[in-house]
């Protein structure tokens, strides 16, 4: 597919400025543009690349003005980054677009497949799942008795939703993520062993959830684990039972909640970062990667460290921890001056 | 599936107080407790809530006194926390019952599956491949050649098992779990590149071990990678090549074990610690989140930290770090004290 | 499969000592070592366990001279850890051949596939899939329209490829790897909630790359995330969108690499390891486990810690750390005997 500069500022409502007629294939970097792509100036400290682009269309704001010759074709925008994001969905929705039942799947006699789905090879529906509109369900997924999918939801190759489990409308599960197995329950016998608690309870996604690549989301002991809306989680993150995650908040890979912790709206967590069980942190919390989370965290709170304390003293630790040397070569030298001061009033008393 | 406080306190051999014929048909949390579902009390912490509850039925300890009002009616056990267990795992069973073989499914020539199993759509049984009784084998998962399954076995969707590895009886693997790939063998030749060394041993999980989802347990160079009877093991963890766990030790999610280690019995590893190669861990130690441990440690011992110390040691290492900028005051308002005595005495003197 | 020692001896183009016609048919560390098994000495370390196992045959160097009699056959062999290798690769070789065409699995249309390709059941290929010579696909994988698959490739059970991705020769993929799941884009919205971005570029491994058990490649949002030739991931690594690994760089498990990262080439990174967004690191840097990075690194460094420092700094300020309870108490000593002689100054002068 080939879209003529033209026909780009005029889906942007954007100014053109160059040749209307030359045509796009593809999206590019400003730094690494080549004819035939559309590339964006989003961040002024990519300024200089514009004048050396091989991009044939770039996006820029309506401010911008050109302090020397241009090759490009510009479009000029209120939000370049925002009318990329636009043209990246495009294109992906043209790239990714899928209908239609393929064969071998296995749905239970119970369940009654929306007309508008995609349901891929080898997807197995259990006893009682609903469906909602519009939604992709690509080859190797499982989906688990009684579970409830909503409107628009995309599940990627091999996902594993256990029974049960809630997924919100919009809603987007990425490859060998695996939601709703069992929590890790056990109860300590007086032999030293450990007897498994059963777990009963759900998973339920709110909308608008993505969930990234193998991250796992255990099932509640009672009652559910709640990803609330809007949430995103990144690759390989761990959601132990009986957690909350509050509206909106992201969180970056590999980060791990333990069993029943709180955690607020709005709230950005970093990559790796581990969070105590049963504890609460606040909404709009900010937490740098790798910090370890023991203990309640007020709102707004920015917070980084093993244990996590505010940033801001955080990196002052860090600081006086590499002074540590020579502190201690400074406290060595004074206990001389010392022993020298004593020893001189010895002398001088005398 | 309803139950009475009748038939409840007699399959649990409690004594009822209040109404023997109210009926549940779930579980709650006490704080939660809706009509119609069973609550309990083991956490002395909580009993407040008994007297708010709208759980029909409560578990409470044989000795507990009322010293208010309760709507709900009572079941009086020896244990309310284990009769809860027992609950909760009847439930389980009830939901979870599978039987039978789903089609399409490939199971080679030289397989004889058991009357009992329960055989998923889509999975894969690979030559020569032993199944034993009551084992719960779900759709999608892929069992290599020559793997040994014991009894009372339930592999989840997904679970990968490479070739020539034993699972023991009553062993639980949870969805997209990988038993048996290659461990991480490489070596380093002269011209920079790496040769992969080819990975022949196998992996052996004992009785009784649990695995969550997602978790990698990787075969040995040669000979196994043990997993010891009763061990469990949350999700998203590393066991590598060669590693041994020790029977009954739990270890919480996304920990990673280096090849070779030796992890004793009974300990409790939290989640993120990272285990060093080729070293011993002792029996009874617990450890810290997201520890990092790369010695020996000795049996009993509780660490945590990176690297681990005794966790007493940690936390008086984090009150002397936050203390740091003081210290350093300290030091300099002693510097400046020396500095004027230096001078007193050099005017005393003349 | 059994062999002599003679011939074992011809293969390696070694020196037999001893009797030429006992048999093995498996390996085994020397510690360990049955009859019937072939054994190596490569670490002098364990020298004196040759002269207690019961390994038939044990390979050693050439310039091994007993100072015990020994019961095995010796191999003597320039290289003993090498020629294990070969052994070993020999032996896998063997025992996971595998050809030919399994059934169901789900063909796209516009797919050919080669005559010598092993594909195995519930496998999907979706269209326009280029695959090479010597191929072998795995059970339950999925490769999304338009992958490209070099020469020679072990693609593992239930690896998921998304759409345009490229997987160059020799590579091999373990079970549960995802490789091209959307990067983790979303731009703020002035509501507090995340707009995603559509994330259209691919990734893109070069020739010999082996990516571990449940390791996610995200792809990058224009142009591709690129695992350079040669770069070893092991298990549950997460590679952001954009990133870039250099070649021959080995990763161990649970390290992650945010977006835009770049890793130069020669490099060894331990596991649990973090490296921050939209940095650079040197070639042939040496990261300790558990480490954070922050920030670029030049070439070489050898590097640990949260953040990371030098290694040698690093184990100077767990050094350090150790000692602050001393040195606080030495800094309050020194509060104390200049107090005193203040006092005893005053005195003097009196």
């Amino acid at each position: 597919m080939k879209f003529s500069a033209r026909q780009i500022a005029e889906f942007l409502h954007g100014e053109l400025v160059g040749n209307p007629s030359v045509e796009v294939n593809n999206l590019s970097k400003i730094e690494e543009g080549t004819p035939g792509t559309l590339s964006f100036l989003a961040n002024p400290k990519y300024t200089h690349y514009i004048y050396q682009t091989h991009a044939s269309i770039v996006l820029v704001h309506k401010d911008f003005e050109p302090e020397h010759p241009i090759e490009a074709t510009l479009i000029k925008v209120d939000d370049p980054y925002a009318c990329l994001a636009m043209l990246l969905n495009l294109v992906n929705e043209a790239t990714i677009a899928k209908r239609g039942i393929e064969q071998p799947n296995y749905v239970s006699s119970s369940v009654t497949l929306p007309d508008d789905i995609y349901l891929g090879a080898f997807a197995y529906i259990g006893e009682r799942v609903k469906i909602g509109k519009n939604v992709k369900i690509y080859p190797q997924t499982y989906i688990g008795n009684d579970v409830v999918i909503g409107d628009n939801v995309t599940i990627f190759a091999g996902v594993k939703i256990y029974h049960s489990c809630v997924i919100g409308n919009n809603c987007i599960l990425h490859a060998g993520t695996v939601i709703g197995a069992d929590g890790f329950g056990f109860a300590p016998q007086a032999n030293g062993e450990y007897a498994k608690i059963a777990q009963i309870g759900n998973v339920v996604l709110e909308d608008n959830v993505e969930v990234g690549a193998n991250t796992t989301i255990d099932r509640a002991t009672m009652g559910s684990t709640i990803i609330k809306k809007g949430v995103k989680l990144d690759n390989l993150i761990q959601i132990a039972h009986n957690v909350e995650v509050g509206e909106h908040t992201v969180i970056a890979a590999q980060a791990g909640i333990a069993g029943s912790a709180k955690v607020g709206s709005h709230a950005m967590i970093g990559g790796q970062v581990g969070v105590a069980g049963h504890i609460k942190l606040g909404d709009r919390i900010q937490v740098g990667a790798q910090s370890g989370i023991p203990n309640h965290v007020e709102n707004d709170a920015v917070i980084m460290g093993y244990p996590a304390v505010p940033s801001k003293e955080f990196a002052r630790q860090v600081v006086y921890v590499k002074r540590l040397p020579e502190l201690t070569r400074t406290v060595k030298a004074l206990e001389k001056e010392i022993e020298a001061l004593k020893e001189q009033l010895k002398n001088n008393k005398l």
